[in-house]
C-alpha cells in the first residue's frame, strides 16, 4: 500500500478471481466457463469489427440493447450493457445503496457482494443460508433493505421458483431487489418478465457462461426505464465507452445465434445431472444444482485436499476455504469427455486415499 | 430518475461524449479519433482471440504489462493496464482522493475530472488557465492539494515541457500528480521516466489516439509499484476482469507494431501544422498544438454557427458551450484529404456568410 491510499479502504478486501494459471494446461474447472467455443457468427463479427477499431464504440451500445430487447420483449431503454456483469453489479450497489440505504444477501452467495458493499461504504447484512445450503424466501419478504440475491445461487447451484421470487420482489416495494442471473440458462426461471410489473427489480445477467463470452466482457441489467437511466447515470460519471467496438459485434452475434447458445446450455445440463449421478454414486453429497456447475462433498476425502489432488492431476476445480463450505468444492460442468476424465481422476484418488 | 436514485448524486451532471451519429456518413473530426485503421497485425490478433473468448481474460492483463514496460523500460508491475484510460482516472480519483483529500486541475482541461470529483463527492479546485489558454506551471507548485494535468492540455492541445511538470510533482510530495499523456504522442514530452524518481506521480496514456484503438478501450497507468497495488486494489474491488481478451491482444501487437503507429503520429503532426497554418491564412486564431486536434476560433464567423453549419456540409467538429471558449472549435486532424476537404467547406462557408 501506498502512503496516499484513502483511509476508507483500511477495511477493504478485494475480490479473488479463480486461479486463471499461464504454466500448464489444466482441464479448467474452475471458474465456470463454457466448455464450447462462440458461434462462427461472433468469431466473424469479430474479425469484420477489428478492422474498424481507430473509432470509438457506440456510448449507447444500441446494438446490444436492440439484441436484448428482442431476445426477451422489452424495450431497449429498458437495457443497460455493461463491462461484463460484475460493472453493472458494481452500478448498481452504487446507485441505489448508500449508508441511510443498506443491503443484504445470502451469507453463502457471489464472493463480490460483501466487496462491493465495502468498497461503497454500504451496511450490508448476510442473511444464513439454511441447513440444507437453500435460500429460504421468507427471509427476505419484508425486509426493508435492498436485496441482491444470485438465481441460481452460487457456489451452491441451488435455485429458487419464479413464485418466490416475485413474494421477495412485491414485499419489498420500497427496495430494490437484484436478481443475478449469471446461470439461468442452464434450468432455472428468470425473472426477466417481472420488470414490466415491478419498478424496483433489476435482472442481470451475462454473456460469460450461457453464451461462452467470458473473455470478452459483457454483462448488462433489464429493469424498468427509470432504473436503466439511473444505471446509465453512473455509467456517463465513470466510463461511458465501456463495452467496447468487438464485443458489441460479438454480443450481437451471438444473440442471432440464440439457438446454438441454448443448445449448448441443455447439453451442459445433462452432463450436469450425469456427473452428479456419478459423484454420488462415489459417495459424494451433491446439492441439487440449476446451474454450469456442482457443489459437491466427499464422505471419504476433504475439499482442500481433493482440490490439491486434482490440481497435482491437471485438473481445476475450485475450493473456497470458508468455514461452512470447506468440506465443498464447486466443479464446473465441462464437456462429457472432460468430465469422463474428471471422474476417473477422482475415483483413482478416492482410491489412493483409502 | 427513479425513487430510489441515492441522493448522494443529486448534484452529478455525467458527461456527455462527443456526438457519435449513427444516421449519416460524416467526416468525424469531433473525437480525436486517429485516421488510420489499425496495423494488420491487430486485426490478425482479434480473428485469433475471438475463437477462445469463452475463457476469461487474464485479470493480471499480463501481455499488456510486459509489452508497455518493454516500450517505455519501466517494471511490469509498475503498470496498471484498464479498460481506456476513463477507467484509470476513476481509480485513481477513488484510491488517492476523498473529502480530506482535494484535487485540482483546469478550469480549462477534459471534462471528465470535475465529473470524477463530484462522482466520488471530492472537493475540488478549478484553477483558471492564462489569458493565452496556458497552464501556469508555478500556480500548481507546492499547491498540497491532489493535482490532475492532461499534457497536452484539452481542449486546447497546448504542452508544458518536462521540467515544469517536474517541478510541479517535486513540490508536492505529500501529494498524487496524475499526468494524462492521452495526446503526448503527437509531440509532447512524457513523464514516464520520471516514475522512478518520484513515487507521488501517475501517469496515464491510451491507446485511443495514437494508437487507432479507440474502439476496443485500452488504458494504462505507470506509477512506482506501490501506487499500482493500490489501483489494483481498486480494480479487483470493482471489475477484475476489466479488459476483455481481444483488447489485451490487440494491445500487445499494436505495441509489437510501434513503428506504424508512430509513424502515421508524425504525420499527423505534420498534417495538424499544414492545417493550422491554412486556418491562420483564413483569419482564425489557432493555439500552439502538440496534440492531434487544433483550437480555433474565427475571427469572421462565431463557433456554435461555425459547428452548425460544418455538421450541415458533413463534417463534424467539437464545439463546447461554455462561456470561455464558445468561440472556439476543437478539430481533430484526420487525413490531408480529410482536412483539405474541411478547409474548402470553412471557406466556403466564410465566404457565404459574408
Amino acid at each position: 500500500m501506498s502512503r496516499f491510499f484513502s483511509n476508507k479502504f483500511d477495511k477493504l478486501e478485494p475480490y479473488v478471481p479463480g486461479e486463471q494459471p499461464k504454466d500448464v494446461k489444466y482441464i479448467k474447472l474452475n471458474t465456470n466457463e463454457s466448455p464450447f467455443a462462440p458461434s462462427s457468427a461472433v468469431i466473424r463479427a469479430a474479425e469484420l469489427e477489428a478492422s474498424r477499431l481507430q473509432l470509438y464504440s457506440d456510448p449507447d451500445v444500441q446494438d446490444i440493447c436492440d439484441a436484448i430487447a428482442g431476445l426477451y420483449g422489452v424495450s431497449p431503454d429498458e437495457v443497460l450493457p455493461s463491462n461484463g456483469s460484475d460493472e453493472t453489479l458494481n452500478f448498481a450497489f452504487m446507485a441505489f445503496c448508500d449508508k441511510n440505504n443498506p443491503i443484504c444477501f445470502p451469507d453463502i452467495s457471489y464472493g463480490f457482494y460483501p466487496v462491493f458493499a465495502e468498497f461503497n461504504n454500504i451496511p450490508y447484512e448476510e442473511i444464513p443460508l439454511k441447513e440444507d445450503f437453500s435460500i429460504d424466501y421468507r427471509d427476505y419478504c419484508g425486509k426493508g433493505k435492498n436485496i441482491v440475491i444470485a438465481n441460481p445461487n452460487a457456489p451452491t447451484g441451488m435455485a429458487l421458483p419464479l413464485w418466490q421470487i416475485e413474494e421477495i420482489i412485491k414485499s419489498n416495494p420500497d427496495n430494490i431487489v437484484i436478481i443475478d442471473e449469471a446461470y439461468v440458462d442452464f434450468g432455472a426461471q428468470s425473472a426477466v418478465g417481472l420488470i414490466k410489473k415491478y419498478d424496483n427489480l433489476i435482472v442481470i445477467q451475462t454473456f460469460s457462461k450461457s453464451r461462452s463470452m467470458a473473455g470478452a466482457r459483457l454483462g448488462y441489467a433489464v429493469a424498468c426505464k427509470d432504473i436503466i437511466n439511473d444505471l446509465n447515470t453512473v455509467r456517463f460519471s465513470t466510463n461511458p465507452y465501456n463495452v467496447n467496438r468487438m464485443t458489441i459485434a460479438c454480443g450481437a452475434a451471438a444473440i442471432s445465434d440464440n439457438d446454438y447458445y441454448m443448445s449448448n446450455c441443455k447439453t451442459i445440463a445433462e452432463t450436469r445431472e450425469y456427473t452428479k449421478k456419478a459423484l454420488e454414486d462415489m459417495n459424494f453429497e451433491v446439492l441439487p444444482s440449476k446451474a454450469n456447475f456442482l457443489f459437491a462433498r466427499s464422505r471419504n476425502i476433504g475439499g482442500k485436499l481433493l482440490y490439491e489432488k486434482l490440481k497435482q492431476n491437471g485438473i481445476l476445480i475450485r475450493h473456497f476455504e470458508k468455514e461452512r463450505i470447506k468440506d465443498y468444492n464447486r466443479i464446473t460442468i465441462g464437456t462429457k469427455e472432460q468430465m469422463e476424465t474428471f471422474l476417473d481422476t477422482v475415483k483413482k484418488i478416492l482410491e489412493d486415499n483409502i
